[in-house]
């Protein structure tokens, strides 16, 4: 039967009335990250955008959306050709560094030219060269649609942005464990492991646990995550997302809604800090945390629990040689 | 210092002259996945899609592409609105029901109709209810641009569709560990438990090392799974591509791949089956990943990982009550 186990409503309404909540909704779809950028003027431009969307086979044809009031949004418009490049789950900071405006990007990074001289970055999934097609108002952004001239693609996991949040794929456990199934595992094996499926089934399974005791706690993860760091010491804004591998978005929408509750303050060098009550919050979260983490591992001797702890850190230690 | 370590190329070229190679390259970017569903004549219409993408927050709107040479899409054009449902991890079966037209789809699902009547399934991550604002050309597809009246955000965790297969997310490993090193843990802890972190990196890194392995024998995640799948048995396209928990696309083109290199064959009936190059390819498959796994848990004794898988099932089989 088709599995529709209902879930809790979290807000819904009006996205006129509340821009920020629309956003939150927009980002229970998951992406990849894009580096798009384009040589115009003699002159060379990157963002980073999560966008993307395949469109067409033949003619093969892709689109992305910029905002009408960045920047770079006349020179991507100018220059009549782009790159995209699909980011691997190691270049978080290849992210951030497009993720706003910056002087001299390019010469923090490794490149090669398009045929058009737009840069196609080192190290990615995929790059697509391709020239603007079409031009589409969408509302306060441009949506261009390019036709892909070249492509190519290389080896590598994807970075992805999930709720508000930089993330990594997983196999779905579901697969991992159906391939060891008495019923199914006739004397034959699946390609990976027992022990590797296990793991994988058993992260997933605690991750979901994690996350529905943290809502029930009227905390998201990103609220969570900026007390945290907070409660490491203030920083700046930029400190913050980078140390909270949040996006842009989702740190400002977390550092409203914790002004909001009055847990955090910025200061006038735009510092951001805990208040007293945020410094109160973050360590009931905390207690509750422990209190969660004891119920899930209750029963399971401290010498159990060491061995485990012992044998994962040893396979995360080793390197691909074996 | 930005990480750009090279990553091997693995194939490059013309998306004209190999459209399978460029909707392979296409998917380096990792996407969610919707049904859209719309009613148009009386009639119920969905599909799975994951061309969603958001575009404007003022005024809202986001946009999809349908196959111009789909059954649907006259519908989808005709009626003025649609709406979108995001799926939840859990929700492969619901993907699978919509990924192709089948009679009475929405008499196997629940769902209440939207302002305009069109269905929104229950147990999504989230709900869009959209006018069509414009449709734009997009070669083999219509973009279509939805302007959203309303929108809904449900608690759950996103299904996704990453490099031809299912997948759900994990927290960035980085991220997980970060928050456990001792510079930055100045007696203060993360929020989840360094187990937890511990159990999230370790699987990351497995699976990586895994997927590098299998790589240079020269096997697709895809193509592996079908060879699989078959040494289990002889099976029809769609069990395959139910039992490997593939997209439509990934599957034809590993049952293409396989057919060229005289490793599977279908007979009459429709019927997908190894050949005797298929067994024994297959079989060394086997093994090699056996070895690898050997290699992997080296040094580490019976005793171990015996507890280790123990502690794994324990965890696996606890619920939300703590």
């Amino acid at each position: 039967m088709i599995d529709q186990t209902a879930t809790a409503l979290l807000e819904e309404g009006d996205p006129a009335a509340d821009a920020r909540a629309f956003r939150r909704a927009l980002g229970q779809f998951s992406t990849g990250i894009t580096v798009v950028t384009t040589r115009s003027d003699d002159r060379l431009y990157g963002m980073a955008a999560n966008s993307f969307s395949a469109v067409s086979l033949d003619p093969p044809l892709v689109l992305w959306s910029i905002r009408k009031e960045s920047r770079s949004a006349a020179a991507f418009l100018g220059s009549g050709h782009f790159g995209i490049n699909v980011l691997a789950d190691h270049q978080m900071e290849l992210s951030a560094l497009f993720g706003r405006p910056q002087p001299e990007q390019f010469d923090q990074v490794h490149w090669t030219a398009s045929a058009h001289g737009d840069p196609l970055l080192d190290g990615v999934l995929a790059h697509f060269e391709c020239v603007t097609e079409t031009v589409v108002d969408g509302g306060d952004h441009h949506i261009l649609v390019g036709r892909v001239q070249r492509f190519a693609r290389y080896e590598g996991a994807p970075l992805l942005f999930t709720q508000g949040q930089y993330s990594v794929a997983e196999g779905h456990p579901d697969l991992a464990l159906a391939a060891h199934l008495p019923a199914t595992a006739t004397g034959d094996r699946s390609e990976e492991s027992l022990f590797t499926s296990l793991l994988q089934a058993t992260d997933h399974h605690m991750s979901a646990l994690f996350q529905n005791h943290r809502n029930r706690l009227g905390v998201t993860l990103a609220t969570g995550r900026v007390l945290n760091r907070l409660s490491r010491g203030s920083c700046t804004r930029d400190v913050l997302e980078h140390d909270t591998f949040l996006g842009e978005n989702a740190v400002d929408d977390a550092l409203s809604a914790l002004v909001e509750k009055d847990q955090v303050r910025r200061n006038q060098d735009g510092i951001w800090a805990l208040t007293d009550d945020g410094r109160r919050v973050r360590s009931a979260l905390r207690r509750s945390a422990e209190r969660f983490t004891e119920q899930q591992l209750r029963g399971i001797s401290h010498e159990d629990l060491a061995t485990t702890e012992r044998v994962l850190a040893t396979l995360l230690g080793r390197g691909d040689s074996g």
